[in-house]
């Protein structure tokens, strides 16, 4: 039998060499790709404890085995990682066109390790690995190292991932930019930028085969029939992109607000909704081969920020740089989504950390401000303080690793504004009017992860695999776990989550079991496609739990279990212990994990990941 | 015999055709390429009074035939118009990559003509010349244009040519843009927005051939040994770029400061020289087969400028940003630099307005300044007032078409503090100190330029034809025909004045005839050769002469004919009216003009364009 993916560069930064390594047929079938590929070779590679930001942790790049084939929609980056945010394995998702260069290059994963004595960067084509200086491009931006790297190399086909000021700073809010795509959270760029590697470039001259060409265009087929008989996708994603999330969180009354202190009082989407941002539209960026093309790239066209364009700004950026600063400039968040791209910096957390600051001010926990009057609604201090931020400038030192870690340093009060989960700053929705969401923050390996687990049924209504109610406690343990896995699986296809949220969760398992079959030529069942984003969860969860965490990080922010929102739709709503305490149970019945959250023996057995048990703590 | 070179391409776009021409040999022969064959389709094809910003204006980019060769430094394009900025022959220098790769499309020369009735783009590529809708593009900067261009098109190795703000908004100091490369001065850029077109995108194919290899490659051999033992370009141009310059005229007392007010009286060789620069540099990223490479790309490294980028900033963008602002921030002289890239504005003319409205704010003439402390020195206001100009915002709007019509604006007392010749704002050199100069800016058919007879012997010291003394006006009225002829002829091959100036002078005709003659197949001799750049100068003075231009415009501002300089080594100095009259007449003399600076019919006729003289006006 062919198997035309499973290949591994391994590269160490610290003695500066590299080998390629094939894959066994045994973690093919179970890992197959994207973020389960990474997860497994972190989990057997870093060891327990390791400093995220020393050379034993490593930085995986993974796609998969229909990346770069003519399948829509799959030109998705997996970068996984132990992350300096939260301690726990990271992986963080990013578009566009990296992806399947990567691919191209003959590499389904790409693993680097240790740690460079000065900044270099990675250049891999045609079957060379060549480690390079790059003093020269250290302190640029992100777009415009992109730009010089391709100049200098005279190659402008190139597709390069880089960090810039943010990572080279380690701010462990930094992300890893590739063109103007973020693989943004979870800290990867400061572990980039801890190992002193500022990009790796890419160019691929290899074609990816599938084995069974007719069986897989089969299955694309009935993705493209599933997009196209999608009342959300062409008729309304491809025009509006994610802002459209502002009009539906808003009317919902969990589009959150100041900090999440107003949430519902004030109502964003007339200010930062769909109609307000469509006069920005300028022209689109898609991901490679996606027909759908969501990304809007929008302009501010007078004023301060007249002519600054950027690829978005997506939904989560017009929370954290709008709704949750009290901000209602459609502008700023234009300029600020554009500034963090280039200082490489993540948007989100980045965000929540400036509504944290702005909190702390207003209520005169944070004095020392260098003169900036953090008072919510002042859009004002935006661009300077992410620009300070980056560079870990005066005061907001204090916020350049995240809100947990501010908190440590302001003292016990400042805690209960720091608006995490397991160190990862949260997400747009206001979990207390979303049940599933909530959970799904508490219990993702990764922190609160819009990602990993997004409970498309709350939201957009779509009754699969049943119809749910938001505000409803009760059977959200399942539905979480079908979320995670369902998320988990096409992860590991490497396939955007938007449009198969929205147009094929009713196929979602048949169509992954074709794709799969058909290009690696290995057989999967429905069930075993479905059982990929199951171990996919429980391999992470067993990093996690190796690493000492358990049932008591599976929680919230205090402020969404004691204060109920205040106005709107979701009105009285909160999450309190009793609550959460009620879903999780329901999930770690529903995972076959024990009261504790720890997967059983049994389980992982089931799961093929025995291997991991002896990383279940020893009961006393 | 085989002429590889010749072909027109000419796109109307008012009517959205294209059509193809081949040049005859004698036309060929007369003018070649570059900034020659411009002359001479403007001459032909812009009616006399016509509309700069009408659709009878016409703008032309022409290369030549050792363009895209392997001769080094010859990428260089020629943008010909008929300037809005001074009403003359405008034509425009830019390197980079673009010129190559227009060559390699198979047209020396691309006439864009009428005026689209909305924004278009031009394609060409493999033979195909597509008229497209740009308004996605429209309004974007100019980086953001050439990358957005490139992924829509799916085709990252396009090389662009564009407008940015600032050219949309017609300020008749908008510049071109490929990459971060400017075709800078005269408002080409207006032109280009006049006629609705963001950008010509070209991707070429085609071999660019040379008749006699041999003797082309021993021309080539030449060109690079001479090169080599060059005491300036190797060991000196190659590590600063031109930021030398501004060592060289601070030690001679010609940089000028606070709008030549106070030229000597500050030093800025320690603040924005050499050495101050030497921190900043990043990476370098030379023009098409540059082995002297002098483009810097420096980034400022703290403060609110922190990780801003540029290429350069060069000599004359940190006189024009700095010194003659008053302003010694190197950091902020690179985020200048950067932002008049991407508005697409001309850093020279921007910074000299800014410079005049510095002065006016100072004497009281200007005082609605929308808030703005615009006092000598503060250098906070640089960028606002850069983009203000490109949108024509505020009071801004007076300076967005260049110093002399805000002088028309503002009334005769702030004529004085506009610091330009035909319209054109002054270059670098404080010329009271340095008479060739002047001389040059008076005579030039563009106005004050710095690209059409730069007196390289003032200083650097480079005795060819002979030494001179730069304080001296006798003899300055051949010195400056060489040098125009000169660079007139090195325009014409398309090859970067600054090797030339400093390491070929000695056997530049020479050099010129054999690149010419291996590379065409049509024989020059070194009389041949000169006499090209003779011709430009004068098909280039009838063009203007025409349009009503005559000795009155051969002047100088008047602060620079009565006002000595301050302090410094050329303390005292002045061009009065009657030194700047013993030049005129003797350059004159040189030219074979007469008294009053017309060409005389027999000059015109040695130069075989005696179809021109039918321009010279009827004495009374």
């Amino acid at each position: 039998m062919v198997v035309f993916f499973g290949k591994v560069l391994k590269i160490n930064l610290t003695d500066r060499t590299s080998r390629t390594e094939e894959l066994d047929q045994e973690t093919l079938r179970k890992f197959v790709g994207g973020s389960a590929l990474g997860a497994k070779i972190l989990y057997d590679e870093v060891p327990a404890g390791a400093d995220p930001l020393g050379p034993d942790n490593k930085l995986i790049y993974t796609v998969g085995p229909i990346t770069g084939t003519n399948a829509p929609c799959a030109s998705r980056l997996n970068i996984t990682t132990k992350s300096p945010l939260t301690g726990a394995i990271g992986n963080s998702l990013s578009g566009g066109h990296f992806p399947v260069e990567m691919k191209k290059t003959g590499y389904d994963a790409i693993v680097i390790e240790g740690k460079a004595d000065e900044p270099v960067y990675v250049l891999i084509k045609e079957d060379k690995v060549d480690i390079r200086n790059a003093k020269k491009y250290w302190g640029l931006n992100t777009q415009d190292t992109q730009n010089y790297i391709k100049e200098d190399l005279n190659d402008l086909s190139l597709r390069i991932s880089c960090i810039g000021p943010a990572g080279e700073n380690i701010s462990l809010m930094a992300c890893i930019m590739n063109e103007a795509r973020a693989a943004g959270r979870k800290g990867v760029g400061a572990v980039m930028g801890s190992k002193n590697l500022k990009a790796i470039v890419v160019r691929g001259d290899k074609e990816v085969p599938v084995v069974d060409p007719d069986r897989f265009q089969a299955a694309i087929r009935e993705v493209l029939k599933n997009l196209k008989e999608s009342d959300l996708v062409y008729p309304v994603f491809t025009h509006t992109g994610t802002v459209l999330a502002v009009d539906g969180t808003s009317a919902l009354g969990v589009m959150p607000v100041n900090n999440f202190r107003d949430t519902g009082v004030v109502d964003y989407s007339k200010t930062l909704g769909t109609k307000a941002y469509a006069q920005y539209d300028q022209t689109k960026n898609p991901c490679y081969r996606c027909p759908m093309s969501c990304t809007q790239v929008r302009m501010a066209r007078g004023g301060r920020y007249a002519g600054i364009s950027t690829e978005g700004p997506e939904f989560e950026t017009i929370y954290s740089m709008g709704s949750v600063l009290g901000v209602d400039d459609p502008e700023l968040v234009i300029a600020a989504d554009r500034l963090c791209d280039e200082l490489g910096i993540d948007t989100m957390s980045s965000g929540v950390a400036i509504a944290m600051a702005m909190e702390l001010y207003e209520e005169g926990i944070l004095t020392e401000t260098d003169g900036l009057e953090l008072s919510f609604g002042n859009g004002d201090i935006v661009l300077p303080l992410l620009k300070m931020m980056a560079y870990r400038e005066g005061f907001a030192e204090i916020f350049a690793d995240g809100t947990r870690r501010a908190a440590e340093r302001l003292g016990e009060k400042a805690k209960y504004y720091a608006m995490e989960v397991k160190g990862l700053e949260l997400p747009a929705y206001d979990v207390r009017g979303l049940k599933a969401h909530g959970l799904n923050y508490a219990t993702s390996f990764t922190g609160a992860d819009h990602n990993r687990g997004y409970a498309f049924q709350e939201v957009f209504g779509i009754p699969v695999p049943h119809a749910v109610e938001r505000l409803d406690i009760k059977g959200k343990g399942e539905l979480t776990k079908f979320n995670q896995d369902f998320a988990g699986l096409y992860d590991i296809l490497t396939m955007c989550e938007f449009p198969v949220q929205t147009a094929l969760p009713h196929v979602a398992q048949k169509i992954g079991a074709e794709l799969l079959s058909a290009s690696t030529g290995l057989e999967f069942t429905e069930e075993d496609a479905w059982q990929l984003g199951e171990r996919l969860n429980n391999i992470c969860r067993m990093f996690n739990i190796r690493e000492g965490f358990s049932r008591k990080d599976d929680t919230l922010p205090r402020r969404l279990m004691e204060e109920p929102i205040k106005e709107g739709l979701s009105q009285g709503e909160r999450i309190s212990q009793e609550d959460l305490d009620y879903m999780l149970d329901e999930y770690y019945k529903a995972r076959g994990w024990d009261e504790e959250g720890i997967p059983t023996p049994e389980k992982l057995r089931e799961l093929g990941i025995e291997d991991t048990i002896d990383a279940i703590p020893v009961t006393v």
